[in-house]
């Protein structure tokens, strides 16, 4: 953990979302153990006392949020909640400047299209069908949708500010000018994303080398790689956009502290 | 998931425990991503308000519990809980014989020796200090901790009714006679521990591969040979102590369900 000044260093952001590969890489596998289990996914189909319309996964979404909540996680800009109407934290938090400057956390936040995008891997890196193990199912969800949300997140916060620092002058013009398209080709790095994408697959694949196929669920690397390339890397970048475009139009750092500015250590 | 029929069966149960390998190895270096951070053991100093006596780490593991508990986990043998006072499932429950010969679950709970242990082992994969991610290191315990009792666990009831049943006279006299050096002799295979401590190894290693040394945290495998050796592989076995101290006298088929002969699909 770095302190306060070195948070917008690009190296240093680099290495946090390449940490989190092998991260998001694990989850997954945890996950793929268990069949697809549809009915985890079906409105009204929870078994749950007294919950006519949420599924499953909604439910144990919702309840790991609670508790999430509780414990300061969504103070976090890189932690962007699934659901709504959270408790606020029970915890003294410890506070350092994030130096993003943005107002409202929530303006990037991409758990709808996340989630659209993860229920569809569901059922490319698990059997299909139905192993009654529904509790774990879930539970394996909840954990890898984090995962994925906290890389897209922080790259989509962290990754902005620090281009937008790279060249405060084009990047406002163009910001000004609400011209997405040159937004977009400025965050564009197409090398850096390949090599992101090389880097996966390979991780992937030397991960789960060793594992005993007849008894684990094996990923195959180009169903993550796919998985980068089509979401993980878009929606970091339309989350960078976004940032941009809701990005302070003055950066004064005598500015009163908003929850915003502040970096909780989840 | 097997049904019924084969939750005894050995090479099913084998697999289970060779599965379960790779999901405490991830869990372990997902934790050890982060610092020891000492300060979240200490009792008190959770920040939590309302709690003055527990530690960060106590309440993280009441309140996944807690929701854990609503979820239906408890009700598999192999999830015992680490804390207490926990809610009733709020779920339908797909029940499944387990076919063990037990009247309560608890009599075989090992959460107290595997927290000691635990808490040893977190000095040992994670680097010194404390990096301010107290949230972070606590949410991983729960996982990790969590994956090494349900090995455990599943180890003491499965693999001990499945030694019973392979020699139940010579099991029912020892068992009659408290004789535990006997029993303790009778659930030993050395040839089986030696090939899963190997096994442990090589997984650890080739997990940890192509990781990026100076970003990702990377756990010896010596650290985790000696945790198999000296905690989970004797815990397992003490378990089986256990169980087959507190098997039922007789195996009445007919016998009213209690809750013991339940498989919950968690």
């Amino acid at each position: 953990m770095p302190d306060a000044t070195n948070l917008l260093d690009l190296n240093y952001i680099a290495s946090r979302l390449e940490g989190l590969e092998e991260t998001i890489i694990s989850k997954l596998i945890d996950r793929a153990q268990f069949c697809v289990n549809e009915i985890c996914y079906e409105a009204g189909k929870s078994g749950f006392t007294g919950e006519p319309s949420r599924s499953l996964f909604d439910l144990r979404m919702h309840y790991h949020e609670q508790m999430d909540a509780l414990f300061g996680r969504f103070c976090a800009p890189e932690e962007r909640p699934f659901t709504r109407n959270l408790p606020e934290p029970q915890r003294e938090v410890v506070l350092l400047e994030t130096k993003l400057q943005i107002d409202d956390l929530e303006s990037v936040n991409f758990a709808g299209p996340i989630r659209t995008q993860y229920r569809k891997l569901i059922k490319q890196i698990c059997r299909p069908g139905d192993d009654g193990q529904y509790g774990s199912s879930v539970e394996h969800d909840v954990y890898a949708i984090q995962a994925i949300s906290r890389r897209i997140h922080y790259g989509a916060f962290y990754i902005a500010e620090c281009k937008f620092r790279g060249d405060p002058d084009t990047y406002r013009s163009a910001i000004d000018a609400r011209d997405i398209e040159k937004i977009e080709k400025m965050v564009t790095r197409k090398e850096v994303e390949d090599r992101i994408i090389d880097r996966v697959c390979q991780k992937t694949r030397e991960t789960q080398k060793g594992v005993n196929r007849e008894i684990r669920q094996v990923i195959e690397p180009d169903v993550i790689v796919q998985f980068y390339r089509d979401t993980v890397i878009p929606l970091t970048k339309q989350g960078e956009i976004v940032y941009l475009l809701h990005r302070r139009k003055t950066d004064d750092p005598s500015e009163p502290i908003t929850r915003t500015t502040w970096k909780f250590k989840w």
